[in-house]
């Protein structure tokens, strides 16, 4: 049903609302509300300078400035509401997020349903050996469908002896089954919860970062590769600049600065300002979202200054 | 503007927003956004126990129990973003409140504008004896008058000073001023800032149940009042909820719970089960609101039972 | 190994500090460090009317009136640190309490033991009809022998599954086992987690008012109700206040207060002066504790004034 | 006065506790307490892969990591407390960090004390030009005198009908004075108040690294350069690597990485082999405390490759 509103509007946020986004086997990602657009994070970034409202590429300007110089509290106005499906120990890696508003269903109130994640063949990796927490080599198509068998035997056999527990109708022997909250304790941790959740955009950015990094798990990337294509769309300035200095940028220690300078030093020497001319023409021509001002501190970071 | 949506819609709402609300002298309050309705914070509690839609009214009877028992997460999923003009005394009571997302002017930035707070006579009182916060018997109008009048004179003259420090346009004797950073130094706390707040709807109650309270400061009451009638407007059961079981209830210790009940035990005696029927019918024709769940509890909590 | 220190010393602290406190079959709870005892608390609210230190008995005054008045800072300040080990369905609703640090064991670093949480046949209780998430009749002896077993069971092969699944010396098959990450979803709800909390007394005095109550899953009970003899140990005052305001207390609304008042009115007009007179006595005798104030402000609330 | 504990003990911060350190004219910042050790953090953070207890060295090298790596949940597991002395815009600036537990002085419970901010000849500088928020060419020493001359008029003159508005012992007129809540409005900004405050070690951090920054008012950051050399002599190791990683780093983007590659190419290709051997060299001889993994990354991340 569609209404009026005065509020800020994202036709992309508007035509994904209620619409289930599948992932994994049997999860979801539901959009149910949102507030706030890039706008609203600009103006509310300008509160700080009194500054009015702005064209669009100003607006872009500055939403990349808030997140190259960590300005995170404009972000923070702006909300995003999602039903999400999910197996257990996603949900667990999930919750450590703790700026979030969360209700979960309860195994307390309610019989869980009968739905548990097998991973398909091509997720099914031996432990890495470099990678503490991670995975490497593939199992062989046999080793997966056995692996799929066992896991699937259990969780089928786990669901059963949940049922039984629960005693639902077993009532002949006079056993009315043990409550709920005890009977859940029988499932294992790839069993589907749900739950809605809100949280803001710069805590849905950290989250971003943290688990849509590769050495995130496998099964959690997924949601959150799901997210950054819905912040991708709802906040596309807020996206790329999230995209350049977060995702794929790289933090240099003091110490590798300094090498670096080192190294550069005897390049910069010889073909100094050709060099830096044909460097700000690249950068210009392959990413014009970065700022001039982006650029030259970059240069003055490696030792590079125009001056010289 | 008006555009479409299918988010929820809240009538009270889009009639208030971005109509700045008069508080004090020069403040003001002026809703820019909102998120969330009645009925998605009933479903959020639901999720719990995957409880489908339900009436209106039995969302008013579920939202009434969030509230006695202090279930608050669901109230976290609607949230509320506002342009609040404040003294800067009130701002730092205000921003005790860490819950919520701030963006204030910058006294770094740009200059601030000469609008101080001067009380109005009615609010100009002397301090309270019996009362360690609080103010008490009003002055008279001739005092009233002399206060108001040193007030606005050492305001006036801090922005003055404040400008002449700035440096603002005195080029001849080389001065250029001091920066605003610290010029700033000089405006004393009742001048005015201004700020965009996000907060969620349990923390505004939060904030409410501190702010709207008698021995809160009056200039930060006035805020709070304001606020409660948007959540009245907005949010009418969970509102009513919230009077009943915060504003005007009272938290009895297990001591007094105890005398109370020696207190009552003749009396229930004597007269039990006429009194009770008449108790039971008086709250039902007073106090519609209340289920008959919370009547019960309340009876058994004071002793009372209606099988004694 | 004991040192010496210039901060404030808890002699209980000390003497629970690294002793393992055993909980449910293979649950733990060990207190590891601490920070503050009362007087802190009690300076710390002091800092507010820059009031000096002070004697234990205005202390114990102050503490109890924080509680009241639920002036939460204060309790803030003291800090405490523990190693927990529950099984994974405790530590689900464990987490829910947000303003807390955590430091969990991961399954995708380590692999996990071979513990699982069976309840005791006292604990194995049917379904509660009247209350949605609790329990009620017990099983008798013979059907809880058999979830027992069946939980065993389960968990067993669970276990068993989880290391052929990781693959462990299996190498003749060339098979080389799942990723830990992966391996472990096939872990039920009941097997134990291990994770070092560390949250402040105010929190954790909402996660005792929360989870100590007979509505918490008795699971989870356990273990707050160890906290709560912690607290009781380390800060007397402050918990026989959190008792006699929240856990003993009830949070009387504003409708039933007016029914009360309405109630005792004829009892007080009859018997007044003498009921007065004789409450308070019993008071001051059951309960040194309360302030003489506390009782005033109660005997207002439920409309007794001891000048009519 | 000393006491046993068995709690961690750190040397440095014992030696500090209680002693006021001054700061600016009036301030000052007085450690009082603080909780856990670098091995404490050490500690919590190998709780995820069940490690024991390891040298110190191996310690140093896993606090490195877990700066570098942004796993910031150990870091919370420790905690300070401190009394701290500021003007009331520093303390404006200061309590945007939310995650910190605060008790200030308040002017609605006592008379503030009568001591304010003016800044040395040396602080007071024109307004920036290029930077919109800070300052620039330092005023000459005639205009610095009548700059203090003018803060330090308005500061008395404020102060002194502050206790005017008080009405302290102006009796015989029969003026009483206003209550203390709203005399104190006639304050400047300037004037100092006191708060204790206590945080975990990870909100110290970014306090630090947005405080400490050039850009940060100077009034501010003297405090938090002093809480910088506070967390230097508490936890070495960790504030080692803040300052590699934070302070002194710089964040790359990804477009800049992929210039930096194109601009390495040809020195790289040119003189590869002996280039990679001298920097890795230089940086073993300069930065000990670098890893050797954290070189190979940083040379993967700007293309250079030691296999090519």
């Amino acid at each position: 049903m569609e209404q009026m509103t005065r509020r800020s509007v994202s036709p992309f946020m508007e035509s994904i609302l209620f619409e289930p986004h599948k992932l994994l086997d049997h999860g979801s990602l539901t959009v149910v509300s949102y507030d706030g657009i890039e706008s609203d994070i600009a103006q509310a970034a300008r509160t700080s300078y009194q500054g009015g409202t702005k064209t669009v590429s100003e607006d872009a300007a500055l939403l990349r400035r808030l997140i190259r110089e960590r300005h995170s509290s404009p972000l923070e106005q702006a909300t995003i509401r999602a039903h999400i499906k999910m197996p257990i120990f996603v949900a667990r890696q999930w919750i450590r997020h703790r700026m979030a508003s969360i209700n979960e269903v309860s195994g307390r109130y309610s019989v869980l349903d009968n739905e548990f994640y097998i991973p398909d063949a091509e997720q099914l990796a031996a432990q890495s050996n470099n990678n503490k927490q991670g995975r490497d080599k593939l199992l062989t198509a046999e080793e997966a469908e056995t692996v799929q068998c066992v896991l699937r035997h259990d969780a089928m056999k786990a669901y059963a002896h949940y049922e039984t527990l629960l005693g639902s109708g077993e009532s002949e022997s006079g056993f009315t089954g043990i409550a709920r909250e005890l009977a859940r304790m029988n499932l294992s941790l790839n069993f589907y919860t749900t739950w809605v959740w809100r949280t803001d955009l710069h805590n849905l950015l950290r989250f971003l970062s943290l688990r849509m990094d590769p050495h995130a798990q496998y099964e959690i990337r997924v949601y959150a590769n799901r997210l950054g294509e819905i912040v991708e769309g709802w906040m596309p300035n807020v996206y790329q600049a999230f995209k350049d200095f977060q995702l794929d940028g790289y933090a240099v220690s003091g110490p590798m600065l300094h090498i670096l300078k080192m190294l550069l030093r005897n390049t910069i020497k010889n073909r100094g300002t050709v060099l830096m001319a044909s460097m700000q023409e690249t950068a210009e021509r392959l990413y014009p979202q970065c700022s001039k001002r982006e650029m030259t501190e970059f240069l003055h970071a490696i030792g590079v200054n125009s001056e010289e």
